[in-house]
């Protein structure tokens, strides 16, 4: 196996300057050169020129136009490293006995740096580096929590099912290489960084977790939160490196607000975003790593549904790019053995409890996109929707406890038998 | 009080064929008469002419591109009722044990049909021959399954929180007017009716209800649902009408598939609409009244967001226009009195249990949804995606319980004391 037959895709993160001239950290034209759509707001905003027209497509897809935050220093100090950077604000009433908690957010979508078969060392450094450099610009755009992507010191090698050396990049959460890597950059930028890791539980049995590690802006280890809920989807067959958690849904309460971290495949499962509201977290992330023909069409709608049914904010991540592999795989769809893994379509957005959201990232090119925002507005949101009021959660409690039982009796209203009158 | 003051707008029918010209029950131009967009289909396939971006489009807004139903001949015979038909057919690889379940599903969204100040009666007929007229349509179309928008005999009249006359509207499910006005459409096309109306239930105190009503195709009653979630927000504070549904989540085990009804403001819970999948929905129907200020922008996310997390399909219905009342009242929003309620959106959509979704019908318009579904894309979708095998209701059951105690004490993780080592 030679590196060039294992090499990784670069084209999506070479295409940014290259094509887009003197558009700093802009968009690109619609079509980047791997031939994937840069986003569809940049078909949009290419094609519909009409002010109002535009306004509607913006009220009626993302609740409305967001104001922009003037990030242009950061953009141009970090501009020789081809990273896209946006920033948003949602805009908040203020109210009479509460000061604004604005508290600005960032998350990163990126791609590997080496190819997949270099040692594990070096890819991991790499994507040590990479994201050592964003998050210097995330801490120049003055960005109090930060987010990356699922398993982000690694390609997402497990559709491969293959053990080595995969399992090699699990680490402790609470001081292996990466949350150690990690601590000096919180501490400068008084940041708190949410770090998807592959874990290694040494205390028990040296099981793997897939795990979000949280470091205050103190650069201290806070705790960990584990993926809830683990897919066995095509090459998203996880289920066989880890389980699924059993810490629960922790809360971090953080000095910017408090958050939790529902893992990628989670944001399918509606009572796991409920969890962490009912446990009262006000930003919930979902960093994340899916590909296009598996999840597109779904990937605007949950974390966005999530945001409006509890009434917080959403933080959707996703990778970028394709990752090949060494070794041949299959995809449990009949076709044949492959290498890659398919596009990871990027689009990371952010959502308000009201429903507003952020344009995506780039589909094709790394980002990082921050927001600024309210968390006053979970509450007042609450307050204006009653979600939470009208919830009737004792109710589902005992529906769904009923529910579980092997002798479970659906409620089912079969037709009238003939005899019956009309 | 004259009619002329609660006098109600026909501008978005009327416009129909009138700016339209020979486009039979196809898009208007953008801009409907009322200053109300058409819908942002509208715009975008006017401004978007690249077959390979309306393609990107279509995937990543829609899930792709629908077939259509060829129903000319009805659109036709219908034309002069200034009716909107759309058809589209969602495609379902076949199976070898099972054959094709193909139901044809249709939903209806409408204005009301006389000023509000007519009396009781004549508002009530008015909109039986109206809808009688397009469950012809249905019928000739060869509908299977027919759901109306929610209190469809009637304005909604709930946001002025009086008693009279609205009150009169109530009648009985089973043996109502509209209830026996209905059975025969059922017989003669063969087709399962749902009927939202409000109820009155005389056994019970004569305690009003919010209800769906339920007939087979032999034209006979088969049972209700009632409103598990009662809104009190602003214009919608129906809590002074009728109290939560304490009849459960029934499923209808119709010839046509197995059916559920979650009424209105029930599709922001998604424990809800868990709860008819659990209970073994096919298709979930949300008869709706819903306004452009207060829910526009969580329209398209939240029924769709249900069918994909609970594998089966959703059908969202809202009516469309605008309602002026006799009487002044209020909204709970600081704004002076005022007579109309503002602008119910139309935009009725089906979504697949794989996410895909048809356009939404117009934003003004009248109109009549049709889409051919294949019943065991549902089972497909659970095998693919595996949502609900990795659901852990167990987990959620007890959890839930625990968060509804009083003593309830949230899983939160604090900051690490000062002492503490980094």
């Amino acid at each position: 196996m030679t590196s060039r037959s294992a090499g990784f895709l670069l084209s999506q993160f070479v295409a940014g300057p290259a094509c887009c001239g003197d558009r700093a950290a802009g968009y690109c034209p619609i079509m980047a050169r791997s031939k994937q759509t840069e986003s569809i707001e940049s078909i949009i905003n290419e094609r519909v020129t009409d002010e109002t027209e535009i306004k509607e497509i913006n009220r009626i897809l993302y609740g409305g136009s967001l104001g922009k935050i003037d990030i242009d220093h950061v953009a141009t100090r970090f501009w020789h490293h081809k990273l896209n950077i946006e920033a948003y604000k949602f805009d908040c009433p203020e109210e009479q006995l509460r000061r604004p908690r604005l508290v600005r957010v960032g998350i990163i979508q990126n791609s590997i740096r080496v190819p997949t078969d270099a040692p594990v060392t070096r890819q991991m450094q790499s994507l040590h580096e990479w994201i050592g450099i964003i998050l210097d610009a995330a801490g120049a755009a003055n960005v109090n929590i930060v987010c990356m992507q699922e398993a982000w010191t690694m390609p997402f090698a497990f559709c491969t099912r293959e053990k080595v050396p995969w399992c090699e990049f699990a680490e402790s959460a609470q001081d292996g290489p990466t949350t150690n890597f990690l601590k000096p950059y919180a501490a400068k930028y008084n940041v708190v960084v949410v770090s998807p890791i592959l874990e290694r539980d040494s205390i028990h049995c040296d099981t793997i977790w897939n795990t979000a590690v949280v470091i205050d802006n103190h650069g201290r280890y806070m705790g960990k939160s584990r993926k809830n809920h683990i897919p066995r989807v095509g090459d998203f067959n996880e289920s066989t490196y880890y389980m699924e958690s059993q810490i629960g849904h922790p809360v971090f309460d953080t000095e910017f607000g408090k958050i939790a971290i529902n893992i990628c495949y989670g944001r399918h499962h509606p009572m796991n975003w409920l969890m962490y509201a009912l446990n009262g977290a006000e930003i919930v992330f979902n960093p994340s790593a899916t590909v296009d023909t598996l999840s597109e069409t779904m990937w605007p709608i949950e974390a966005r549904n999530a945001a409006i049914a509890n009434s917080y904010y959403t933080c959707a991540i996703n990778r970028v790019g394709s990752e090949q592999f060494p070794n041949e795989f299959t995809s449990g769809d009949g076709k044949s053995a492959h290498k890659t893994f398919g596009h990871f379509y990027g689009s990371s957005y952010i959502t308000a409890p009201d429903g507003r959201r952020t344009p995506g990232l780039s589909r094709t090119r790394e980002g990082l996109l921050i927001a600024e925002i309210d968390l006053n507005l979970c509450r007042q949101s609450r307050d204006h929707f009653g979600f939470a009021m009208t919830q009737r959660l004792d109710m589902y409690a005992r529906k769904f406890n009923d529910a579980c039982n092997e002798n479970f009796s659906p409620q089912v209203i079969t037709q009238p038998s003939d005899i019956q009158q009309n």
